[in-house]
């Protein structure tokens, strides 16, 4: 039996799992965050220092016999084994006697969506990013961050929320049922005293994003303007799946695409809008959602690099809800 | 001869001006701001006080003569004359027995470009806004902020042309010469490189609405993404000034138009587009740039409240530069 452990590195938190070929988990652990950008490298040493030490503890049998740890790291970099996570994982890994692999967060969570295959990866939460991966190649679309490029986001969508509701105000936009939820929302009694509540809020990129909810919610009451700011969010996502097929898939027929984050807990009004906007393309899109936590996607890359295949059998324990 | 003081006030600086109603102008001075959100009052009547003990010295003789105090003033709010600033100026003036005026800034930046006539002032520097006043009525659109709202403002064409670097960059975009211009100006090897760089800066803001010269310098060079850009941006401001015109003037013809602000330095591409927007949709624009300075239409604003008419020798008086 091979046993990996798989990493889920992000800015806010990192998730750990122990888990064999057959999808069979034997410990899981969580910690703070693991992104270079956000922390410095001795805390990341400490924290999946803390995390290791949580799995041996939990289960010291199975740990002895891992054989790979495999990492999906965000802000990793353009090259994973040029980046300074690298050598912090080699370190805490040589004293088991593991292998270490790090690879884009991006890689991950397409894996847990395809079980191992390669294609094209959709995020969006706060934020969006588009990863297309294919044999070890890795481009990616978007995910420049909020002030100026996060089309498809949840902040695009509560940004653009914002901008109707103070544009009805004015006179310049056209009526929404926007207006009421928002001011409810911030129990607000019209729409400038929202400003001042925006700037001064110290998380106001999340606050922002929140808002995505009370669209999708006008959306499906069939307001105007909400259906619009929603498709647009859905065209700017299909948008950077097809540059991205087109430039990494060009001579392929179908592609695999995983769609993950906060904005598909709605994917009864996300798919078959975004499907509508792949129609005619050229290429036969292959749509997932993701069901399984991406850390799983990080035991299946440490099982793919070992040369093993990713068995149904896998695929289907993963999906049974482990909560991490 | 009726003299007057004009107080021009923002966030970033206040200036003053003494002078008669022909425009000859006795005393200029200049301090730090007087926008009650980015200072305390206390901080304001200091920085007034300065001001004011600057124009008697410069022309003690004129000053005592002065029967009123004209502010228009950013951060006001609704109602001027509920303003804690109202309070202020009070104090100030009234040991040198002048009456007091506070006006919207937006005020002074109209009557400077209409001689004191009513129409429609849009300003378009890093941020922008756009404000109707009719008979003591103001209604504004736009101005809520760059977060959500600043259409076409130097941060809005800014923030687009980034947005338009980074997806040529990960093939979401055309091909645009705003590349070379916009990594030359960040002195940065590639796009990418472009995000740290202004994520970091603390004046982000500003930073961002700079790069607008470079769009228009693409623009004329036919770039088709810049062209795309600030045709945008004319169309948003064209949005705000027919809004405003729909409401305010529903029952006029003609309506004035002061266009202010850093924008209009490239009035020879602006201008055109503007008027285009605005060709058949009822309203005959009289559109006109700003040439003197705003603290000039507080002056004009003091005069008009006094009942005085603004006489043709006092607007070619204030055309003749004068850095205040």
């Amino acid at each position: 039996m091979v046993y990996v452990i798989g990493i889920d590195g992000g800015g806010t938190k990192t998730k750990a799992v122990l888990a064999d070929q057959t999808g069979q988990v034997f410990a899981t652990a969580a910690g703070g965050p693991s992104n270079p950008n956000s922390v410095t490298e001795h805390e990341i040493y400490e924290s999946l220092s803390e995390l290791f030490k949580s799995l041996k503890k939990q289960s010291p049998e199975a740990f002895d016999q891992v054989s790979i740890c495999f990492a999906g790291m965000s802000g990793v970099g353009l090259d994973p084994n040029q980046s300074s996570l690298k050598t912090v994982l080699t370190n805490i890994c040589q004293p088991y006697d593991m292998d270490v692999e790090l690879a884009h967060d991006g890689v991950i969570a397409l894996y847990v969506g395809t079980g191992g295959q390669d294609g094209i990866v959709h995020i969006s939460g706060t934020g969006s990013i588009t990863y297309a991966i294919k044999d070890n190649l890795i481009k990616r679309a978007g995910g420049w961050g909020y002030l100026f490029d996060d089309l498809g986001s949840g902040y695009s969508i509560g940004k653009e929320t914002l901008a109707a509701v103070l544009q009805e105000y004015d006179g310049r936009g056209e009526r929404t049922v926007l207006t009421s939820k928002v001011l409810q929302y911030f129990n607000a009694d019209i729409p400038p005293d929202l400003v001042s509540l925006i700037y001064q809020a110290s998380n106001h990129r999340t606050l922002i994003a929140q808002l995505s909810k009370l669209t999708f919610d006008a959306y499906e009451e069939g307001d105007d303007v909400s259906i619009q700011i929603i498709k647009q969010a859905a065209k700017d996502i299909s948008h950077s799946i097809k540059s991205l097929a087109n430039d990494v898939y060009a001579n392929h027929d179908q592609v695999n695409v995983v769609l993950s984050g906060g904005l598909f807990k709605r994917d009864h009004i996300m798919i078959p809008l975004i499907k509508d906007d792949l129609k005619g393309t050229g290429h036969a899109y292959n749509l997932q959602l993701l069901y399984a936590e991406p850390v799983f996607g990080a035991v299946i890359g440490g099982l793919k690099h070992l040369g093993l295949e990713i068995s149904e059998g896998f695929m289907e324990n993963i999906l049974v809800k482990h909560n991490v």
